[in-house]
């Protein structure tokens, strides 16, 4: 009897397919901590070799997890139930830009970061920027949705991708949407795929939309005495007309660990911090940075730096960025939740944070896009190998989620279900909405081979 | 045997449930020209209304068409097949306008323009802004992704609508996204509502997001010796690192009618005109009022004219809905086709409309949204119900269709697909994107009661 490997040899050839212990162990897992080894990995590079391991896939009921650069942080690229781990890496040629169209078209592996400088050099933008944007493929963040810091104002992946080319479960190849800027014909099959995970389809190919580049930035590093004076300056800055491309804050626990990192000099005073940046015409950003700085000194900050342009404001995420590995630093396990509660709950959740750490005796740091209010909040644990601390770790994370889900809060805004969320997801759908998705899974994936054992059987 | 009527009288009571002539009559049609009777018309006042005739239409398979203000172009709320016309009108509550949390939650009957103004007061924005938003409702807003000028920066009602509530076709009531501005939690069963005129659920609630209102708005008004030279403009002033909210272009045949309806004296001189909407701050709308003027100068313009603040703009908006007025001013019929070709195309669609009106002889003026591609297309004809008229209008319209998807554009970019452009939604999208589109419709929808007789069987 073949083995699968050289099934899928003589489908597409030995250079795509690999049953190496390094390669089976690098397709294991991705950022998470769960780890799963697949059977095989194919290495695809055309369209074609999708749908031909698709549809052998289909027909022998293999399990298949799509896998684009591995670096989500929900565990959602893990081939649970082992199969093929179908990676997409070597498809990563940007197919054309165009800015007469503001499209550009590129493969799924293609990483963010890459297409975004392809884009600027032409004066042009792309804005989805999820932190990983230097190793983070297109790919895993049409399946994810990703999101960043800019999603305040220019919105989340989906408002960027104009057409998708997918393979389905079955092999047929699907084209969705276009290069137009609107589309009505029809469902919205482009919905549908970005954020689905790799569980309804694999992305082969994107049409992305870009927009001009706003020709100047600025940002505000705003130091408050309080959280609560912070996120009030969040709802005056809104209230005030201005709609930042972000709006960044961080809480205590955060900044006493970027103190104890960074040192007390780089760190800004108080309690809580905000980041906020603008983007426009020079002359106007210059204006506006004046009017925000003059209002958010009325609202009470008690350190204040600025920065125009993009070296300057380089400064300040770079910063930001180095909060996070202040919290990797303290030599404990981040557990980086990324959830969303209604923004007039900023406050609420802070000092449910405070409380909770106090009860379960893990830090937690809070801090994220506080415009949006996706918070990423960060349960401090000194070890998951440890069954006693892992258990008291998910005990905090289900009052966590359990409390989030009650104020009508999303239970991830840009990570994504994978596995990591997967045991709250049952709470945060209703039976009917977890209904259509099993209704929608069976329509395009009846044998269940795409992702198995993730969010909807 | 009880009547149809008398099962839904028992079911919701006889105020909910109507079989006169001219509620007939006015449930049977909608602005396009098509015209079919439901057998009776259901006034629901509530989702648990909503879900008992889903449920006792499901059983007795007897079709639903779900129906807002009836205003749409494209024959959508058309009841095809008769059954049961499903009003919404009447659940017109705005239920709530929270700006802490940057929402509000409105019913499906509401009317577009209603919600805009009631915001408005709070100095809040919901962008979206289709031109019948004094009569649109937002259920049909939904139904059909509506759009409008403000898309080029704004984007459309998709990215308006953070959640809804549903009910299916056998009567389930399924709450989709929520009230947060991110939410990554599972398939994006909102966006695949959003734009499915009412063949996948009946919307009886939606939550859209809000954002700040800009406290200043600026317009320019063009005038250009050729479109090509307006076109242009439309690329420069992207290329300058703007993003307008709106970009309207219009062509010589749409000044001429407006010419001779408006006066001289009134309409932009030139062949081609362009209006330009820029808002945000009040320092900076100013000063980006004058580069814009400058660049528009460069570039060519024959006239312009400049309004700053909501009043003066209003004044150019005015006679940019007048262009429309003064084509229907001619006597003849509109066939306002909404197609979309990606940006560099435009100068060739409108040399192509040139060429087709020689060849058909039917007058047509073409205007619309340019930043994203989105034109009117007017076929303008004596009458539809003159046979030879028809045909020779319809093979008009084929050509028309053939060229803009051989360009890679849309049929529709936001009237949705409806009756009239059934005929070209095969040749829009391949036999792979259909096949998805019916397993999604016998996913959510196995009896297809749903406004059957549309473009998904």
């Amino acid at each position: 009897m073949a083995s699968l490997a050289d099934d899928l040899i003589s489908l597409i050839g030995a250079a795509r397919v690999s049953s190496t212990v390094e390669d089976l162990a690098a397709h294991s897992t991705d950022k998470w901590f769960a780890s799963n080894p697949p059977e095989v990995v194919v290495h695809a590079e055309s369209t074609e070799e999708v749908s031909k391991v698709m549809k052998y896939a289909n027909e022998h009921r293999i399990p298949v997890t799509p896998q684009g650069s591995r670096v989500g942080y929900v565990g959602g690229a893990v081939p649970l139930r082992g199969g093929i781990a179908l990676s997409l890496a070597r498809m990563n040629k940007i197919v054309e830009i165009n800015i007469a169209d503001g499209v550009a078209v590129v493969e799924p592996g293609v990483i963010t970061g890459e297409l975004q400088a392809a884009v600027r050099e032409l004066g042009w933008f792309y804005p989805p920027d999820p932190a990983s944007l230097k190793e983070c493929s297109l790919g895993g963040n049409v399946a994810t949705n990703a999101g960043g810091p800019r999603c305040l104002k220019y919105g989340v992946t989906r408002h960027y991708v104009l057409g998708l080319e997918a393979v389905l479960a079955d092999g047929s190849v699907v084209k969705a949407g276009g290069r137009c800027h609107k589309n009505k014909t029809g469902f919205d099959l482009v919905g549908l795929m970005v954020g689905s995970e790799g569980l309804l389809g694999v992305v082969t190919q994107a049409t992305l939309r870009l927009i001009p580049h706003p020709p100047m930035r600025a940002m505000l590093s705003a130091g408050f005495e309080t959280f609560a004076e912070a996120a009030n300056a969040v709802q005056r800055i809104l209230n005030a007309g201005f709609l930042p491309s972000a709006l960044e804050i961080a809480d205590k626990f955060t900044l006493r660990a970027a103190r104890e990192y960074l040192g007390e000099s780089v760190t800004p005073q108080g309690d809580a911090h905000l980041l906020v940046e603008i983007d426009g015409q020079e002359e106007s950003v210059k204006g506006e940075l004046v009017q925000l700085a003059k209002l958010v000194r009325e609202l009470g900050c008690i350190s204040l730096e600025e920065a125009l342009g993009d070296e300057a404001c380089e400064r300040f995420w770079k910063l930001r960025r180095e909060f996070s590995y202040s919290l990797r630093n303290t030599g404990l396990i981040k557990l980086n939740e990324d959830i969303v509660v209604p923004r007039s709950r900023l406050v609420d959740l802070v000092e449910f944070a405070e409380a909770l750490q106090s009860e379960c005796g893990f830090p937690i740091a809070s801090f994220g896009h506080a415009g949006d209010g996706n918070i990423h909040v960060n349960i401090m644990v000194q070890s998951m190998d440890d069954p006693a601390q892992r258990e008291r770790a998910e005990a905090a994370l289900d009052q966590l989620f359990r409390k989030v889900i009650a104020w009508n809060g999303a239970i991830t805004g840009e990570h994504g279900v994978g596995i990591a969320k997967g045991r709250w997801f049952p709470e945060a759908l209703s039976a009917e909405a977890r209904d259509v998705h099993s209704r929608l899974k069976k329509a395009l994936d009846p044998n269940g081979i795409l992702n198995p054992g993730k969010f909807v059987a």
